[in-house]
């Protein structure tokens, strides 16, 4: 499967999608954070046929988003853990989580996220970091950057002129 | 242009996918965030044929996340304005923007994210609501929520078991 090209390459939101790949990616990422490391326990929760799930893994490894560790030697097989790069990827997977539960109330949540060290359930919000506050309760924008290019800034002056 | 469907449509990461669309849908979305409302604007941004524009404009019409809203009766000529729904999704733009340039300084950033009122800088972080811990020095794991299916709750005592 070919991952889809974005034209306007300078942005950092386009060049994420692009380096994810697929929406499929993050599922099976999903699944790596969760624990699963062996081609069967991926195949049966992701209810894929085993050569696209091969390839996707492939795909992964690839990416630097999975890397590979033998277990067993006769015959040759590996299992998939997740790369720091794959791990990082954890707050996308949130924002979508608590997307698709925002109208949910906390005890009709199907997931949740877990402080694996206590058990607590913690409730991920994002903040500003230096003063706490939520970004939902600030207006908060997307603005060019100390390094953007001039036509990224041409592209926000026009948008932001009328 | 299908949606992928997916076969674990219990779980909200898949379902947010699932409603999200395709990447593409994150772009237009957000470019109308950033202020873009009619179709030039996006046309120009996104460079994509007109008749593609056309159609996932109205994709997200039809899922909810951009609403039309008439500017002009003669000739009728209609902008587009994100939903709370489509504005909702705002945290994954951040969490994917974020991922995008987490290996950089914030003097290289090409994007960031403001106080429009203020003008301030945001960095934002996302921390658990109760404590203000960020995620990212927390141990956090995804679990069943309360409202898990049994076959949820087995997925991941199999994947914890050993």
């Amino acid at each position: 499967m070919q991952h889809t090209r974005f034209a306007d390459a300078e942005c950092p939101i386009a060049r994420s999608l692009d380096a994810i790949g697929e929406w499929w990616s993050l599922l099976i990422l999903r699944d790596a954070l969760d624990g699963a490391t062996r081609f069967d326990q991926f195949s049966r929760n992701l209810g894929i046929p085993p050569t696209t799930l091969t390839r996707r893994l492939r795909t992964l490894v690839a990416d630097g988003l999975l890397s590979t560790r033998r277990y067993q030697d006769h015959p040759p097989r590996d299992e998939y853990v997740p790369t720091e790069r794959g791990r990082s990827l954890l707050p996308v997977l949130v924002a979508l989580q608590t997307w698709g539960e925002r109208d949910r109330d906390p005890d009709e949540r199907v997931l949740q996220m877990v402080d694996a060290a206590s058990g607590a359930v913690l409730d991920p919000v994002l903040v500003d970091r230096a003063t706490g506050r939520p970004l939902g309760e600030i207006d908060a924008v997307f603005r060019p950057g100390p390094a953007a290019s001039l036509g990224m800034r041409e592209r926000f002056d026009e948008l932001q002129g009328d």
